[in-house]
């Protein structure tokens, strides 16, 4: 087949892969080890994908002419997700383009660096068994289970009962749990057995045979937690048996084409006959695409993965369910499940081992997910002993409380503000984002990745509105001033960045021939208006939380913060701005990360976790803001922002 | 469609249907209720479902035309299985063409009468729900499990928790285990809920809901228990209220084609490429015809059942779950699982309620299968305190003596001679089978059904040959005495019934004037020579066993007579010729009917009987008589009858 193939060859890395005529360059990459940035999902939409064909570009398609200039098309500049390989290829990739590394940081998690458990849900025992002989001739299964059974499978305590060999003279401990098979596998088991001389590697999932594989397989045991948000998701691979991470994907939801946040995609599902099916397939796709992408980058094959478990709010994960979200979106807000679910992972048409287990954690209620469940599994807050409040800044914010030995729970519909939407220069925290913006004699800037900047992400906007508030440049009932209204010993650099365009204020962050695509980025009077809802919405569910437990926040001993880019915000302008409460000391606000991921990973681990979320789920509160009588009028007044 | 459809009526019983020209009389017949014999499967080939047709005959096809005379054919002969409706048809159904009715025998069974279980596998309870409303959001499932709880489903201890209802005022008690759901019901579940305004019947498979009905349905739920013999399947439907029997149906097993007992059948699969799939096939298929015929004499739909429980060989079991059983038939002879399965009965292609069960019975070794674990659930004898043995006459003949405290079991190949196969007039014990012979003056038979006699049936042949032996016509080494050399006294009607043909000696036991089909009904040599070997294999089965246990026939306190047509034999006479052990008094010697069936209906009633079945099959000893030293010996002794 070499001779019909093309080299196709990569920089810097001087990567190279041979591939048929025809490939995509996406493709072509992902067979060099070079896994790119497709957050669309590959259709051309975001551009995120672009590299440079130094030699060998095939012409441009129409979507390629959309997203690129004549001048860029004639440099050679392609989507690697829509250009075909021609013919031998030359194709820089510059670092904007490169996938993944940056999520490395988005799912450190603390308390989370989660040893090997005693107590994976799947686990695999190589074992010799003896052959049938006479005088032995025991069914293939109790075989299995006997000689499991000497190695020492498990927690199972076993019993020595009465012989039932031919001979009699050998008692067979039995498993005094027994071992289940799925007709499949017992129509295959019998041929194996014997096919592989009677040795091999059990893998079970409990009490259940999940497969009989040649050789010693037992280091090559994964799992997959997945973090399904609303805008993004977070898929990290973990090995069952160290418990370590060995790859990290993640991408845009692609459902936020049917809508950036919960309530549109609930919409779109009662508006649309084939609304519910389409969501599902696409977050279904998406996840599978995700699940090669990890065993790419770490070079393992989807069979040797043999459990998921997904952590989302609720209509994320029955839209992932493929169960009809409607009812979350009508009062009084109903969930379709309460507990945890398993299934089959090919029920969902994910592409791991055959007979592996999908796990979805429980609910809380309709808008209080997976996710704030597997926060609070990943955080401890059950277990706190002063008044602890974790907020979850994401799409929709949501907020537990834990104090007096009671958990409440409350979400609030923030927006997609934080994660980079709805705000015309915003973006999601990867390669080019703004992350960071500090006044200190003139506005400075972090851009992730050391590239030049592309827009700005959740703790970038939070950090402008701060500084904009502390300058006075934005006034408390959310107004960005004028030029012409400018305060007095205003610093010139700021002065500057106060801008016009057909009588709307805007304050420009980075000037047009400093940014990845010559255009200025720039925050405008909108923007601030969405980050006012988002602020708003969850301030207010935090003071209503706190009432409704007769606390002050000054009673608060701990803010945990989570969400997706939770690591990134300072502390001290999220208090400016009111996003936290401002009367707690910096150092009891404590960065937690990606705490949905992290709850999902220690539930991928072991069964004891997922036991307890299945406890805390029903423990908790769950408390409908919406129901509360006082929250229309705490979120008018949450919109303002705080007098210092 | 009433116009273009035809009356069919059926004579004796007068009923009517209205037909597609072209469907078969069989089905008409099954549409006005009446179910004929379909041994065969409606192949044409055992011509049992003759019936004539006095109005519109259709042409007799090839088939009828082999099974039929001109003079049947002209008469209105026809075969239901294969005759077409062509018109207006009026159809005479004899009644040894009619299905079932005899079979009510063969399934009674002693202590089997089984009430209600009070822990049948799957329960049935109406509830009303309270509906959601504000303050009450809780998801649709743990309402559910709430509702149940105070329904008081079941044995289930429950706990009342902590309140997370958005109120927080209600408590709301929840299962201590869980009530789980499969994807696709969760799918159906909320807006199901809703039609039905939160009413209806849920259908409970232990803590897995199995579905959510329309109204009060708790009196619709059944089970099936089926006997799935080399020669006979057995299915019998039962109330899982209370435990009731509705209907029975049976037939040959259509795996006969391949071959007529065990070996041969595991030869087919081990000679041919698919012959695995051709054997599984078959006997799924005929399995979910007689399902289909049950519901049809109980007037329920398919889906209102939703458990079948499932007692065979180990042999049958393995071709039912589509399990290669070749290893069953080369030493040392290993099944492939031992434990009691349970999956999907859709899995196997067989429709019952979409999420229905099925059960198949715990094997004890390679040839004792479910059906002699049934069997001793059924008859009870893990409780025996005094040495009892327990024969199951089949094919497979299954010996299993309780004694000291221990439970030992073994098979011999018996053969199908006891089920009428490999006799030349044989015949199973259905309408038309002589059933019973005496000698008293003169030979005198007894015909099942009070219809003319079609052949003999197992335990008719037992009683031939004890009279024969009586009489001196047959000799204790099985030769049958010739015309010329019989004893002195001989009562004149023996005399006359023994005849030469072609130098081979019979015994003649209806003329041909007096049968069904006008040939005579005779015994030959080699039919003697088939129920010497089928008696020897069992009588030195059962001399084996005792011998191991250290015991003498004497010692024995009970015999249990257990298989299809156990009911039918006579003590004396199965004494007489060896089957059973002659010093034991008759009074000792208990029928206990279809005792696979009945263990199945107790397993299919009682999730508590299930557990036993299992603990029952990992307790005893499997001895492997091919195995046994003494084995062949002892079988060429027995294939003598014994002196009186």
């Amino acid at each position: 087949m070499r001779e019909t193939e093309v080299l196709v060859s990569f920089r810097p890395s001087s990567k190279e892969v041979y591939v048929l005529r025809g490939t995509r360059l996406v493709e072509a990459a992902a067979g060099a080890g070079i896994v790119l940035e497709l957050p669309c999902g590959g259709e051309g939409i975001c551009g995120k994908c672009r590299v440079k064909v130094a030699q060998g570009a095939a012409e441009p398609t129409a979507t390629e002419r959309r997203q690129f200039s004549p001048a860029e098309l004639q440099a050679g500049w392609r989507l690697a997700c829509q250009s075909p390989v021609c013919g031998p290829t030359e194709v820089e990739i510059p670092a904007t383009s490169l996938a993944a590394a940056q999520y490395k940081i988005l799912v450190q998690t603390e308390g989370a660096a989660a040893p090997a458990s005693d107590d994976p849900p799947v686990r695999k025992r190589y074992v010799e068994l003896a052959p049938p002989a006479r005088g032995d001739d025991a069914a293939d299964m109790l075989r299995l289970e006997r000689a499991l059974e000497k190695s020492g499978t498990g927690s199972e305590p076993c019993r020595h009962d009465a012989a039932r060999t031919g001979s009699g003279e050998v008692p067979v401990p039995v498993f005094s749990s027994p071992l289940t098979v799925d007709l499949p596998l017992l129509r295959e088991l019998p041929a194996r057995l014997r096919e592989l001389d009677f040795r091999g590697t059990a893998v079970l999932d409990d009490g259940r045979l999940m497969d009989f594989e040649a050789g010693n397989t037992t280091a090559d045991a994964f799992a997959v937690a997945i973090d399904i948000g609303t805008t993004t998701l977070v898929a990290m691979l973990l090995d069952l048996g160290t418990g370590s991470e060995w790859a990290v994907a993640s991408r845009i939801n692609p459902q936020t084409r049917f809508g950036d946040d919960v309530l549109s995609r609930i919409l779109h599902v009662r508006q649309n006959p084939g609304g519910l099916r389409q969501l599902h397939e696409a977050i279904v796709l998406a996840v599978d695409e995700m699940l090669g992408e990890l065993c790419l980058q770490a070079g393992i094959p989807r069979e040797r993965i043999y459990e998921l478990t997904f952590a989302g709010n609720t209509t994320m994960q029955q839209l992932l369910c493929g169960v009809d979200p409607s009812w979350l979106g009508e009062v009084p807000f109903v969930p379709a499940g309460g507990r945890g679910l398993v299934f089959r992972a090919a029920e969902l048409g994910l592409h791991i081992h055959p007979r592996g287990i999908a796990c979805v954690l429980p609910v809380i209620g309709s808008f209080v997910g997976g996710d704030t469940v597997a926060g609070i599994l990943a955080t401890g807050l059950a277990d706190a002993a002063a008044p602890t409040l974790l907020v979850d800044i994401g799409t929709n914010g949501e907020i537990v409380l834990m104090a007096g030995g009671r958990l409440s729970a409350a979400s609030t519909a923030a927006g997609p503000a934080f994660e980079g939407a709805r705000i015309s220069c915003g973006m999601r925290g990867s390669a080019g984002a703004i992350e960071k913006v500090a006044v200190d004699g003139r506005l400075r800037i972090n851009v992730i990745g050391n590239v030049p900047p592309v827009g700005l992400c959740g703790s970038g906007l939070i950090d402008v509105a701060a500084e904009l508030l502390r300058h006075r440049l934005l006034a408390a009932n959310g107004k960005l001033q004028p030029p012409d209204q400018l305060p007095g010993n205003l610093l010139p650099d700021l002065a500057q960045r106060v801008v016009l365009h057909d009588g709307q204020v805007s304050f420009q962050l980075v000037a047009p021939a400093e940014t990845a695509q010559g255009q200025p980025i720039e925050l405008t009077q909108r923007d601030l208006r969405e980050l006012q809802l988002a602020t708003g919405a969850i301030r207010a569910g935090i003071a209503i939380l706190l009432r409704r437990a007769g606390l002050k926040p000054d009673d608060l001993d701990r803010v945990l913060i989570g969400g997706g880019f939770g690591n990134f915000i300072r502390r001290s302008n999220a208090q400016r701005i009111g996003l936290l409460p401002s009367r707690i000391e910096r150092g009891r606000i404590r960065y937690m990360g990606n705490t949905a991921l992290a709850g999902a990973r220690l539930a991928a681990l072991s069964r004891r976790a997922r036991t307890l979320a299945d406890e805390l789920a029903l423990r908790i509160e769950h408390v409908d803001l919406s129901a509360d009588a006082e929250f229309h009028r705490c979120f008018a007044e949450s919109m303002i922002f705080p007098e210092t």
